[in-house]
Formats: structure tokens, C-alpha cells, sequence
């Protein structure tokens, strides 16, 4: 059974409520979310994660923004709107996701208010919520495509890799890599999934091994360290990852050890795949040298939830992401379909096809 | 200033004073252990750990089987020392030294009891005092000379990585790794040690971050599945690590995680050295292939220290340990010197020089 990471409750005078993934596994709490400030704090304390649920929720965060806006003409909450996407977009530097959202449920906004510059804030407020709630909807529908997409990867027997959580969590649907797990077990198919815990947060032991016990999928987790040996052992027949941001010719941004995962699944002959949605792909940037990577604070280096691990006032390096190249990648599986062994000419005939 | 692991307090009669490793960084905790069920356990449970360390206590262990042995004589002792030896034997199954320092101990004991069998306990226990002490005092001499032998590895400006702890914690003495960054540091030499924290027991974390720190080294402690993206970035120059057991043909147990550093290092052109007394040769086991690997608890995994990380009954995979193939080492570090490009003739030839 798959819980939805994030709702819209009510109609576009309701509120965003969140599954709060700090809390988890230990206790499944829900965070009612009415303002901006407090879509903010979420998502840059990961109580909300995963780059889809990002975008869904700061898409429904500028619906926030308008119910919020001073003044009563659509104009004047244009002002908000758009001075509350500029600060929803640093929440977190490096999902695309987030910014593609904003933008998109923006320039709705401003093609509608030319032709109603006398319209009140509430006719704009219907149009913000109809735009967050078609990419919602948009969301859920990409998630069960990618793991239709993508299952036949899956076969009978194997033990399939991945990292962070890339799931239902993670989405406002039901995940992109563990959506391929999903639908592979539609089939009836017979497989254990490692799950990396996942350092410094770990997504991999709170969030991905709870899902995939709900989910009633094999599960066996490790610590990230222990993926290369199982790989020498012949245990892990593919590797299956989320992206948080990929680039024209294919580097793929992902959860810190990602690039890892990668080399190591190279020299071992093991096929890497990347799960994502069309929207994490940014064509402006011609590598993953360009994508910025986000370094965190010390304190998720040196404690464990409220655990002290390390002595005190130890100096840290902390980069939240590191990114895939490209010539590691065996495929990348979008709503759209699968790019094998991408590169920049395979990845701009997949935006063509549109 | 370098702490000691252990020391042995007193005569013959005295006891074996461990650190509880358990309780680091938070507390500094020594452990009186007076009998080899309480050696055992610390042991097993890892409050002394390290392959040195470990042949150290066990040495001592043995001094403490034969205070307690039933019988006054020397005969009668002897059979208490050869069932303590092959019981403590059992309390780490990957570490050779302990083995080593057993049958070390317990050969000097049977060379003493044939010629002196009407010999009192007493005597048998001078005996094995004796050896025990010479066991501490060489592993002490043995941790100098290895940092004196690879110490001109790590160059002005490095970034030194290091896994799990192989320093004087691991030891009786200045530790194996650690010991080229100590004498490094004598030398005056500036560099930076990245620490990975190692899960599942977090040696780097608990024990090696708090070393160098003590010792006024620079460090950074890092999640594991870090150690890769900082390679590619640039700021890794070396690897150095401790290894539990190397077969004839230098194919490297360590702790688990060293294995992929050592491809990872490969992969970027980053030299990598094993670091370890010649007591951790086995020379009867061909390659790595033949190194019994400990699979230990899912409590590891699923909780560090006290705290849950992952859902309630989820399986899990915990491999202590994994092997670093020869081909991916730069070179083997022993208190006899360097053994650049390991292989079975090179090593057969460091031990000929005997």
C-alpha cells in the first residue's frame, strides 16, 4: 500500500498537508502546511523530499502564497506570488524540480492576469490551484508511467540496488526507482531490493525500507559502504537510482555516493540505471559540472537524530549530492521512455519526440 | 599525545586495564579485566578492537588463564592455557593476529612445561607473563617502524583518506595507519586527514576523528559515501588503511567499505596502501578467496547506539569485513618496510629477508 507524501486538502481556499519524513520510521506524523514560511522550513529540513514532491508542494506553495497576498486585485497578488516563488526556489539549490514548478505555475499566473487586470485576487487564485493541481496530477501519472517504462529491467531472481528514496515519498505518485520495483511486482515478479541506508539522513533505512516493507517487496538494507562488496559477491544484479537534476548529455545529480554506486556498478559489469521524471532534466547546462552541488551542515555529519557520533567541534565535509557521469549510465527511464546509454544527441531526440 | 588501547598493571599478578572503545568520544572508560570470560566479551564486543590490540589482549588473556587455572602445577595449568587459547580464539574469526599471539604464547608455555615437570604454576606463569609482555613491547617497536617505513607517502598538501581506525587505539603502541600520519606529523608536514565515520560501528567517527584530533592533526570526518566524490573533486591525494588479515598474494581483509575505496582509489589514480604488522600475513591462504568474512547482527545496522533508524523486523545484510585485492594496492606497509606493487613473490621475498 502506497502513502501519498503530500495532499491538497479541500478546494484552493484549503491547505497542503505533509507526511513529515523526520519522523519516520518511528511515527507517522502529518504536517498541515497554510503559509509559505512553513512550506520553507519543510522542505529545507527534508520533512518534505524527494525532487517531484518538492515541485508538487512548492506549486501548491504558491497557492499558499495567493490565498496569503495583501490586497484583493489579481495584480496585486501577482506581486506576492511572485516575490514568494523567488523565495520558495532557495529552499533547496539543487532540485530542478522546485524552480520548474514555480516557473510554471508563474507564467500561468501571468497569462492570466493580462486579460483581467481588473479580476480579483480569488479568480487568480483559482487559476494558480488549477495549474499546482495539474501538476500534481501530472506527477502521479508520470511515476506509474516510469515504472511501466522501466520494470522489464526486473527480471526473476534479482537483487536490484538503490540509494536515497526515490519512492512514493518522494513523489506525489508512487515513485520513480521503486516505482519500477511496483510494477515489477504487478507482474508477479520474484526479487530483494538493497536498500543503502543512506548517510548522512538516511532515506535508504527510514523511508525506502519502510516502503518496500509496506509494499510487502523483499527488502535487505546495508550500510552504503557494503554495496561494492555485494556487487564482488555477484548478489546485485542492477543498480536503480532517483536524479535530483540531469544535464543535456546525461550527468545525473543525485543523493551523495550516487557517483560512487556508479563506477563501482562500471567495474562490475552491473547496469546503472537513473529513474526521473521529463522535469529533472535542465537542457541549459551542457555537463554536471555545471549543476551546483549543496553542502550541509556539520551537525548531519556528527549526529544521528539526537545521537552525538563524533567529538565535539570536528571539522566536516558534507556535499549533499555528487553526480553520475553520463558514460556510467546504462539507461535513463522518463514518463516518456527509456534513453539507453544517453548522451546529449540521444537525450535532445527524447525532448523532440514531444 | 597518543593514548594506549591497553596496558597490562602489575607483576604477573596483575591484570589488563582496557579503554572501552564502546563509550568513545563521549567518555573515556577503562575496563579491569581479570578473567578471559571478561576478555572474551570485550573482544567480541568490540571495547578492544583492532588486529594488534586484539593479539595484545589475547596474549595477556592467556597470563589471566593461567592465574585462574586450576592445579598448582605447571602440567596441570597447561591444560587450562590450551583450552582458554582455543576459547578466546573464537571471539573474532576474521582477525589473524589473534590466532598469531595465541599460539605464540601457547608455544612458548609448551616449550618451558617439558622440562620442568614437577614446575609449580608460578613458574608457568613467569613464563607466559614473559611472552605476553614481549608481544606488547614488540607490537610498540612494530607500530614505530612502520610509520618511519611509510611516512614519505603523505606529502606536503595531501588529503590523506582513512577508514575505520587503524591507529593507536587498534594497537598497543602509535597504531598502523594512523602511525604514518603521526610520524608525518614529526616531520613537519602539513596535510588533512578525511576520516570516513565507517558504519555500521563508526570506528572513524568515534575513535580515529578523536585520535587526530588529540593529536592536533587536521580532520574531517566524512560519511562513507563520500570518500568517492571527494576523490573525483580532487582533494583525496592517498589512502592509507589497516587490514585484519593478507593472504600470500596481498589480497587485503579490512574493515568493511575497503574494498570499494580500493577501486574507487584505482579508478582516479590515487595510490592506496595497506598499512599492518607482518603478523597479519596468512601466508597458508592462497588469496583473498580463502579469508573467512564475519557477517555480524542486524542490530548494527538497524540502530547505532541506541538509536532506531529503520522499520521494526526489516532484513539486512552485515558484513564486517571485505577484501581489498592485491592489484588494487599501491603498497603493503610492515615494520620491515615497503612491499610496493604486492604479489606472492614479493611478499614470500619481504619474509626471506628474515
Amino acid at each position: 500500500m502506497v502513502t501519498p507524501a503530500l495532499q491538497w486538502m479541500g478546494d484552493s481556499h484549503g491547505y497542503l498537508e505533509l507526511i513529515d519524513q523526520r519522523c519516520l520510521p518511528g511515527a507517522l506524523i502529518t504536517l498541515e502546511v497554510r503559509d509559505t514560511v512553513t512550506l520553507y522550513e519543510a522542505i529545507q529540513t527534508l520533512a518534505v523530499r524527494g525532487a517531484p514532491a518538492i515541485g508538487v508542494a512548492a506549486a501548491y506553495g504558491l497557492v499558499l502564497a495567493v490565498q496569503n497576498a495583501s490586497g484583493d486585485t489579481a495584480s496585486q497578488a501577482m506581486v506576492d506570488l511572485r516575490a514568494q516563488a523567488d523565495y520558495l526556489a532557495k529552499s533547496r539549490p539543487t532540485a530542478v524540480n522546485l524552480c520548474w514548478a514555480l516557473d510554471r505555475v508563474t507564467r500561468a499566473a501571468e497569462a492570466f492576469v493580462p486579460g483581467y487586470a481588473s479580476a480579483d485576487r480569488e479568480a487568480l487564485l483559482a487559476c494558480v490551484f488549477q495549474e499546482a493541481r495539474a501538476i500534481c496530477q501530472e506527477d502521479v501519472a508520470m511515476c506509474l508511467r516510469i515504472g511501466q517504462h522501466g520494470q522489464h529491467f526486473i527480471k526473476d531472481g534479482f537483487g536490484v540496488l538503490t540509494h536515497c528514496n526515490a519512492g512514493a515519498l518522494a513523489t506525489a505518485g508512487q515513485g520513480t526507482a521503486l516505482s519500477l520495483m511496483f510494477e515489477a511486482q504487478k507482474k508477479g515478479r520474484d526479487f530483494t531490493v538493497y536498500a543503502d541506508e543512506t548517510r548522512p539522513l538516511l532515506q535508504g533505512a527510514r523511508l525506502t525500507a519502510w516502503e518496500l516493507q509496506n509494499a510487502g517487496i523483499p527488502v535487505r538494507l546495508i550500510c552504503d559502504n557494503m554495496a561494492g562488496w555485494l556487487m564482488k559477491q555477484g548478489v546485485i544484479h542492477m543498480v536503480v537510482t532517483g536524479a535530483d537534476r540531469i544535464a543535456a548529455n546525461g550527468d545525473s545529480a543525485n543523493k551523495i555516493g550516487t557517483y560512487s554506486l556508479s563506477l563501482l556498478a562500471r567495474a562490475h559489469g552491473i547496469p546503472f540505471y537513473i529513474a526521473a521524471p521529463s522535469s529533472t532534466f535542465d537542457l541549459s547546462l551542457a555537463s554536471g559540472d555545471a549543476i551546483p552541488i549543496e553542502e550541509r551542515g556539520a551537525h548531519e555529519v556528527t549526529q544521528i537524530r539526537d545521537t552525538v557520533i563524533a567529538p565535539k567541534d570536528i571539522g566536516t565535509r558534507n556535499p549533499a549530492f555528487d553526480v553520475a557521469p553520463a558514460e556510467n549510465i546504462t539507461a535513463i527511464v522518463t514518463e516518456k521512455g527509456v534513453i539507453e546509454r544517453p548522451d546529449r544527441e540521444k537525450i535532445a531526440a527524447h525532448f523532440k519526440e514531444d
